[in-house]
């Protein structure tokens, strides 16, 4: 890659890099609702997809605005997250609760990333004064920290109190998928 | 692996996890701190190596209130975004601010992983009743929120600003490292 030579040239980086990170959630998304028991938990990560095949077309919108091509970075912190991700939701639960318990927290921590990653973005756009790309991002930015807060609420009203109870169902191991 | 078969030892794993995550960190912060060029940030990074070596003794007294042993568990997540933080210290910058611009970017997503991994830790161990391991897992959270402070301060304050002024550095290129 070319020597980054201004903050609008790592901007541009770091915009590319979302959008392999965005593009890859859209792949992961439909495998972490099929592998999710809980019914709200399911309807999160579908509703999730939505938002980010928008977000995908928000960072189109940022790299025409700049006047720049819509390229990937590839995205190594991203690709690990979900690789980590499948890995949780591949592993043997003898409960289905358990495993949505941790689907949430890989998933938490796919948030997190992008949370901070387009909060470093949108300081970078705002000094340089590009108001427009500020808006597009923060937009996504919104949904991201809501999409924490849905995963945040379905663990702490369902699935962790779920996956506490050893009870009843001990014997039940998940059948489909 | 064997099967998870209970939300105790969901934790264990999420413990183990963080146990290599915080490792590779120790590894990474030095490297962080030797391509960084602003002195804060370069300060900030050797306080935060400090505070992570204290955070991996932290999950030792973790994993010895449980009765488990300290062992590793690879993180994946964590793994893509080291490599990410030294792909990014390793790229040609034609300014050292820009490069300290995009470490700080790097390494804010490494906080914000660690974040989110210690707030599932903290409520599943709070829902298990473990008031002392909710205890360990929160100071080290505390740590981790004001280490993700301190960067969004370097860069609000200095980094930032410098990074975006094209003038008299637009000849001074790094050359120590």
């Amino acid at each position: 890659m070319a020597s980054i030579d201004s903050l609008r040239m790592l901007l541009v980086e770091e915009l590319r890099d979302l959008y392999d990170a965005e593009q890859r959630l859209t792949d992961a998304l439909p495998k972490l609702a099929e592998a999710s028991n809980n019914s709200e938990l399911v309807d999160a990560f579908n509703t999730h997809l939505v938002q980010t095949q928008q977000h995908v077309k928000t960072l189109e919108h940022a790299f025409a605005d700049l006047g720049e091509d819509a390229k990937t970075h590839t995205c190594k912190g991203k690709k690990g997250l979900i690789s980590e991700g499948d890995d949780r939701a591949d592993e043997d639960y003898d409960e289905p609760d358990l495993r949505d318990a941790a689907i949430i927290g890989a998933a938490q921590r796919v948030e997190h990333y992008e949370i901070a990653a387009y909060g470093t973005a949108i300081a970078h756009a705002r000094l340089l004064g590009l108001a427009n790309v500020v808006r597009l991002l923060e937009t996504t930015l919104a949904d991201e920290k809501a999409a924490d807060r849905t995963l945040t609420d379905i663990a702490e009203r369902v699935v962790n109190k779920e996956a506490l109870r050893p009870g009843p169902q001990a014997d039940t191991h998940r059948t489909t998928m």
